[in-house]
């Protein structure tokens, strides 16, 4: 059982001919924190750069219990009748105090697990947010250069891990359930202004009616936001991903969406403004990095900090002082 | 009505004295955006900082609709009669896509707007959230300053707002209704863990029985996330804002929680990382900004974004070579 090494370019090719067990090791690599795995990623990434971006990348979210596993599982199913590869990654990063990973557990999608069509990769155990989402990204890069055509990057309702998969997606996805009340909506207006769609899941076993209701009441909700220009009205659906209702009809939805924001070219800036945003957000973190590694800060950050603590100066004097400490060196 | 321009010195004397009118204008320059008015707002906080740090910081979320606004309104009339002086700041910062503010209406106060010992401070129309939080801090200060001993900063449930307010308080209330199902715990996860204590207002008019399940379902919920040390473990109670009933025993709850973190030294860490934190968030803040006001990287950055967003480059790349060019200057 011996293991080859590969080089960046054996990587490169098993990649393009869809070995499998080699994207999983490249997204090994991606989520490495040594240096030279690190190293050898970006070589593999930048080669495949141009096998990249060809795929929908399709955001879904909603809170637990929802049905978000079988709703994938669902749809993949009928995507792969249709002739598409898919690849499912998660979007988990563990809220700030619990530590814990919710999604991840390749057994949620039994049916869709077990197609050659299908590659599902649990979700990494990144410590924190901007990681986990360079993480994602450059596996949504290596999995498009493996040939799958629809991304689908799932994640759990809770805050903001729904921004990260917003922002690197192209059509997103909010899952629901009936029987929340107004509270729920409100606590939701964050999150349901980012859906392109919001489906009403689990309308199915005496449960059809409170589905219509939420629907409508989802759909009053969104006509709250104002529209987006270039970019079809969000809409609300109900379906019944456990008996396989609806789903076919929200997969015409997306293709209709993903069609209009590609003739309005909204789609492009979209996917332009996302490359842009993460490029200065990679910098604003590396520039705090090298800042706080400097000799001369670690050597007067302690006394700063104790000064801000005490209360004898505000942090943003703290901040300045090692600011300008920064600029006269 | 001549308005006569006020020295820092004049600025910090009469805050101390109580005079509200030049509270707001010091936090009006807080929150301008004016070089001048920031250096002189800076000069006062300074000269003010050995009179603050005082006061109990309390944060208040919750979803429009709960009765946020009556709550403060009752609680702040409690204290005002212990003999409190009450201050209250509101945190809205827009949603990214939707702009508006949804707090910041001082009629909704209406007792607590009426009373000397109280000053309601209206919601900064703060762009970006950031720039919130810090106004925010500074405003903190400055009522401090002003004698203000009970700060409450109130938020809106709907994600990022909650985790600023969080980290400038000593308390954190979440305000919740009865009617939800598992999916609205599940929603508010992130939140719930923040919350030192739950309320379930409207425990009134006949929903005294749901507000008893609902409490049930959030002790339950609680129980789930690992006991903070240093901190009591927080509780869920009822009561109801309108009809003044369980706000004495949520006061005194808040006491509690205070003495006991005070105690075991929580309180005191839990401000020095706060203060720790932000100082941090200001420095990435003016990095980012020296950064990019550089004359050689806008000169190149729309050459390299250009690069990224044709996909001959990733983010990632760009990003190094932007960083690449600053460290061999």
């Amino acid at each position: 059982m011996g293991r080859k090494i590969l080089t960046a370019k054996q990587y490169a090719s098993e990649i393009r001919v869809g070995n499998r067990f080699v994207l999983s090791q490249a997204i090994t690599l991606v989520e490495s924190t040594l240096a030279t795995s690190q190293n050898l990623a970006q070589t593999i990434i930048s080669s495949l750069l141009p096998h990249t971006g060809n795929s929908l990348r399709l955001g879904i979210t909603g809170v637990p219990g929802v049905g978000k596993s079988t709703f994938i599982d669902q749809l993949g199913m009928i995507l792969i009748q249709k002739g598409h590869r898919i690849a499912v990654l998660s979007v988990d990063p563990s809220s700030q105090q619990s530590k814990g990973s919710i999604l991840g557990d390749k057994t949620r999608m039994q049916r869709l697990s077990q197609q050659d069509s299908a590659y599902i990769r649990p979700s990494a155990a990144g410590s924190h947010l901007g990681g986990v989402a360079q993480q994602t990204r450059e596996a949504i890069l290596l999995c498009e250069a493996a040939g799958y055509d629809v991304i689908i990057i799932e994640t759990v309702g809770v805050g903001q891990s729904e921004t990260l998969v917003r922002h690197m997606t192209d059509f997103f996805l909010l899952l629901m359930i009936s029987g929340a009340g107004d509270e729920l909506q409100g606590m939701k207006r964050g999150i349901m202004e980012m859906a392109d769609t919001i489906a009403i899941n689990k309308a199915d076993d005496g449960n059809e009616q409170a589905a219509q209701v939420a629907k409508r009441n989802y759909q009053q909700a969104l006509h709250l936001f104002p529209p987006t220009p270039g970019k079809p009205q969000p809409k609300v659906v109900t379906c019944s991903a456990l008996h396989n209702q609806g789903l076919h009809e929200i997969w015409k939805q997306i293709q209709a969406f993903i069609a209009a924001t590609q003739a309005s070219n909204y789609f492009q800036q979209q996917r332009q403004q996302q490359q842009r945003n993460w490029m200065h957000e990679l910098i604003n973190r590396q520039l705090s990095q090298d800042f706080f590694q400097q000799e001369r800060i670690r050597k007067i950050l302690p006394q700063i900090e104790e000064e801000v603590l005490h209360g004898s100066i505000t942090a943003r004097e703290g901040a300045e002082r090692l600011i300008t400490l920064h600029r006269n060196c």
